[in-house]
């Protein structure tokens, strides 16, 4: 019965995961603080798994493979008030071995041109977080 | 085309509001750190607000009108697990002259044994934080 | 070398801890947004434990026993801008065989009127979430 | 009588602002979440400036100037556990007219190799978000 936010759009590439901007998530600019992008980030990347066939969550718990974030980069262009709606459209830009990169554009409804845009690269790594390979059947979803 | 995460139910008296617990809202017990429930009440107000036919952004703009904080309580009975789908239900216990008290239930999908419950009492107030009475349209609103 | 944030006053009832607020807990009505709180509390009793002579860190990791919350609340009287220096006061309220309830003062700076008070019910329990008894080493420390 | 998280070290170049990991900012990998890192930035630079003579707040409050963040990167090398003391080694890289980058390291007590690294570029902008110039008096104390 209930609709969880979830993605609206996919070509086969990228995924479009819809979002409004919380309360909680504004600072006293009156628009979303920079912090709270990775947050979505995160919330895209989730989701780019569950539209390829799998849930992050389960990936961690079947195979105790985590994806380890090494790197974080966003560029803000134009900030974003509460309440306000937005895209975060992302995909992946490199699958290795041991090492995925995932790409993100914050949208607003309708159009184009990115609010802002960013990346992660994140290792893949065993609950003590030591280097392993990607999980053969989940990098086959990703693949697609 | 974008599917905003938004209230689901509403029988006039409750809005249903999907949400799902992000890695970001997780600790290390694996579950919900208990502050995010605050969090997830206000999105489940906004969403009350805009089901009843306004928006507490545009509120808050065109009227200098301020629903700020003055208690909150919420008992926790089960956890959630990151990625979990929950519903917050959420209702107007009581609107005075000048305060504003909703209530909150944590649902797990499908079910009515709220994970947790709680509420918010609010005060009316202006920009400086001086009290004032509940604007009447927006008042006419939330009375349905 | 480094000072870490930590209690400065204790009369044996109960620890002061001083914490500013940061940017990241603001929002766009410009003081602190009202979870927060709850995550100061949160701060204040792993500091009350410290002064009471252990890690609370310690105690999860050693004796598999977490302070579960099971039910918080808070008033908020005045409220808090950005980089405001504050207190939070915190105590014991009742510590049973299962349970530990805590109590709050967020104080300004040399005031004893209250900024905002509330509490916390915690259930001891392992791993697993279920409830368990004190740990009794750590329940002496807390006795004091 | 209280004692701020506050700088300890400062050589006229870098400031090193120690802090501890929360127990909201661990997620359910058992150590600090990502974005939380940004969040600690911002705790350091708002510290740098205080050491350099002046508070951030008041620049914002008096000038209308505003650093908006338009770039943020953060390299992770080692996670930070629960309660973990570290330290925000930050310093100015850039002071430009109109912009400024900041670097940051994060450092585990008494150690050099950084936990992680990172940077942030902010414009200065007027409350509604327009470029302008770095206020006179505060370019000077950060050039101090």
């Amino acid at each position: 019965m209930t609709k969880i936010q979830k993605a609206t759009g996919s070509n086969g590439d990228y995924v479009d995961v819809p979002m409004r901007v919380r309360y909680a998530e504004t600072d006293q600019m009156g628009v979303a603080y920079y912090a709270n992008y990775l947050v979505w980030f995160e919330v895209a990347r989730a989701e780019l798994c569950r539209v390829r066939g799998f849930s992050y969550a389960e990936m961690e718990r079947k195979t105790e493979s985590f994806l380890v974030v090494a790197e974080s980069f966003c560029r803000y262009h134009r900030p974003l008030p509460y309440d306000a709606p937005f895209v975060v459209r992302t995909w992946i830009r490199e699958l290795r071995k041991r090492t995925i990169t995932f790409e993100y554009q914050v949208l607003a409804d309708g159009s184009d041109a990115p609010l802002a845009e960013g990346y992660t690269v994140h290792v893949v790594t065993d609950a003590r977080g030591r280097p392993k390979s990607f999980p053969v059947d989940y990098r086959q979803f990703l693949e697609g």
